[in-house]
């Protein structure tokens, strides 16, 4: 990897690939020209050859992994997302694996290693020394999704009695240090971590200076079996930059650093859009019959309760038949109702993931929801009511119309409240099933309000 | 700020304000308990503070800031939501903050005066020295959202050819250090930055050892102008965690950490989430009225787009007057292409946000939704196919039913992706247009497509 004295060398403004370069490597690797593959690919941060190897067609994939064989960086692996890793790493020779393996931090070769089957795994740890291989075996017997696997198993840990001056002579007579650290972790003599300085309050303090006197102001500790959200959350709110993890015996086992919790932060949000939107784990990468497979079971779920809309509307059958301006009408009021649960929902949802909803602000919450649905309701009301008489040239429908709307509105900023946190507290991620049952509250209020008023009143 | 020995002390499982706690300063405040609420919020983080502020109502809230009186603490300001930053300021005194302001990073001074009106923001300057106070002017000059208001203007740098030993004493003798960094910049005599090493690796290194051989592998520089977005995603794509910023002139002028690239990242996937539902920049501290106006115009939008719907069927009200089961199966055929043009689309707005859609894999992707669309079309059209006959024991209705719901669901794949590409072309913000008008593409189609068949081939 090369030094780059600009960020921006390889990048247009965006900061990304150039689709110049793509075009020009897609070339190189179609020609079979290695050493023109090489030049170009070399500059390149791995994290942008793995965005390099998503955005190319599986054809020219295989082709380019093919040509570069045995220089192949064991980098771009971690940096590639889950379901493109397993095909790459099938095409890999596990003698490439042995020999660059042991180069990745421990966490990052965990992160590789967690989701491949038992054959692959077996391929990656072979390349591993046996102590490292413990280690790996270690973190994977750790529950998913757990603090431990997001930790480095290396990390910089001194006698709470240290000065500035051992410190830093400690520091320089080792040869294991983690590539990056930020924190030196005091700890007592049965290794549980009392507190932790930073580098730089460390180099900018005379020899003797003690270390518990340089201590960072806010010190947390991350149990090895945290869930790794809640890690995410700990990092953002209180802006850490890294924290100790420690064993059930507050045994200081590991480090997260900021990166890792940023990484996390973005999945999170990112799966929670998806979730609410009915996609699921679904990635660019992935094929058509994959995308369709995944995708199928929400339609499936809107599906069924859209028949139980349409049952509604089946009871109504006569009411339509007699006055068929309700059918031209009706879905106006299904739609806003969808509309404005989603919007409320959204929120709540967001509100739950950023913890800032709670049992102190609950009540009110659901209050103002009820009040924005009615005065909501109340001015769509008039709106539609009017264009319903305007439209129609009656009256009657106008007032049904507008009394549908009021009610549809308060159900939908009622239900997209209501739903999620009720979700929540049986322990169902309100991101996944929240839409489904507030779009089906509200069409099933919207059909039923507007054709059983309608009903009640014209026939 | 106490010492805290353990992370969640004062937190629940899930590390936030335990409510008993949120319940206990409620009380500390109603009844003017001064030394009690200053016991109960002294151990608390200034974030956590923050939190507890929003998620009181407003009197709880303004009698709280009155008995905390000129003992509040100004770093909570830079962790309240905007709104109710602006609030807690108009009841804090001047001299409060005169007293305080000059403790904050220039970075958390710009955050919170850009967004207040001027009164407010000479009323924060007044608390500043002439010299920093020119500073913030200058970094409110810039654009909003560019690095320049992101970035600390206090850093490190030392000349390139210093080495381990002088930059340790260099830093030892300098009394006006950030409060976090974690590199040191080496610079030319013309303070351009060409390189920068990770205070680890000077620790771990000889004094004679020389700055420019621990450089980091990856150096990238942020111009001051580029866009915040930019700033979180080269970031989070290349995992650093601080970057020098310069000007036109390529000089050193201020450094950005991660954390404060964290919190644009996650701000930027929480606007993504709350635009996709129609929601705008809404808060849970905002009142009724405020909520009721901001969900105001999405949802006047969304009632053009139905009523564009219900003008499609008007111009079948003679067929469905003929045979009403039209009216109850129609919404189905709506319901599901809405559904699949959101999965689509959600994924296109993702994609375009995360930079994973780009000119190298368009045209497949394109292909990909259409594709998923036509499956996704045959395989819901058989199943409601059969519904339809079975239901109403019509052959004909199943067969229309069948191929509306092809017919749309190709649509909705093919406007899902297309439109917020199309969008993000003329530079509109594809997460908070492509919703409106992808419904609308899938109602209008779905509607003209079930109807237009039925009218063809019933009557």
């Amino acid at each position: 990897m090369a030094i780059q004295t600009t960020g921006l060398t390889n990048h247009d403004q965006s900061c990304h690939l150039r689709p110049q370069l793509i075009e020009s490597i897609i070339v190189a690797v179609a020609e079979g020209n290695k050493s023109e593959f090489m030049r170009l690919i070399d500059p390149l941060h791995e994290a942008d050859i793995a965005d390099l190897l998503e955005q190319i067609n599986p054809e020219q994939r295989n082709r380019l992994i093919e040509l570069w064989g045995g220089d192949f960086g064991i980098d771009v692996l971690s940096e590639l997302e889950e379901s493109l890793r397993k095909e790459v790493i099938d095409r890999i020779t596990p003698e490439q694996f042995a020999d660059t393996v042991s180069d990745l931090e421990a966490d990052d070769i965990v992160d590789i290693v967690e989701d491949l089957d038992r054959e692959q795994q077996s391929i990656i740890l072979s390349g591993l020394e046996r102590s490292d291989r413990a280690v790996i075996r270690m973190s994977l017997s750790l529950p998913e999704n757990s603090a431990g696997r997001l930790m480095q198993r290396r990390f910089v840990s001194v006698p709470e009695y240290w000065n500035v001056g051992q410190t830093i002579d400690a520091l320089r007579s080792r040869d294991d240090l983690p590539d990056d650290f930020h924190h030196v972790i005091l700890v007592t003599p049965r290794m549980s971590p009392t507190g932790q300085v930073a580098l730089g309050r460390i180099m900018a303090s005379a020899r003797d200076r003690r270390l518990n006197d340089l201590l960072e102001r806010d010190f947390r500790v991350i149990p090895i079996t945290q869930d790794q959200k809640d890690v995410a959350y700990i990092f953002n709110q209180y802006h850490m930059i890294s924290a100790p993890v420690v064993d059930e015996t507050n045994r200081l086992v590991g480090v997260i650093t900021i990166d890792d919790a940023m990484s996390m932060l973005e999945e999170e949000a990112h799966e929670d859009i998806l979730r609410l939107a009915g996609v699921g784990d679904e990635s660019l990468t992935h094929r058509v019959f994959t995308i369709t497979r995944q995708r199928l079971p929400w339609l499936l779920i809107n599906l069924g309760t859209a028949i139980l809309a349409s049952l509604v509307i089946a009871q109504f059958a006569d009411t339509i038949e007699a006055l068929v301006a309700l059918a031209v009408l009706m879905p106006i009021v299904a739609s806003m109702g969808g509309n404005a649960g989603t919007q409320s929902l959204t929120v709540a949802v967001r509100s739950l993931a950023t913890r800032d909803l709670t049992s102190a602000n609950l009540w009110r919450i659901i209050r103002r929801e009820g009040l924005v649905g009615l005065l909501n309701g109340v001015i769509f009301a008039l709106i539609i009511g009017g264009i319903g008489i305007l439209w129609f040239g009656d009256l009657a429908l106008g007032i049904i119309l507008a009394s549908a709307m009021i009610i549809t509105m308060i159900a939908a900023g009622l239900s997209g409240i209501a739903i999620p946190i009720g979700l929540e507290r049986v322990r169902i991620d309100p991101a996944i099933a929240s839409s489904v049952f507030v779009t089906t509250v509200t069409d099933v209020v919207g059909f039923f309000a507007f054709l059983g008023i309608a009903t009640v009143f014209l026939l």
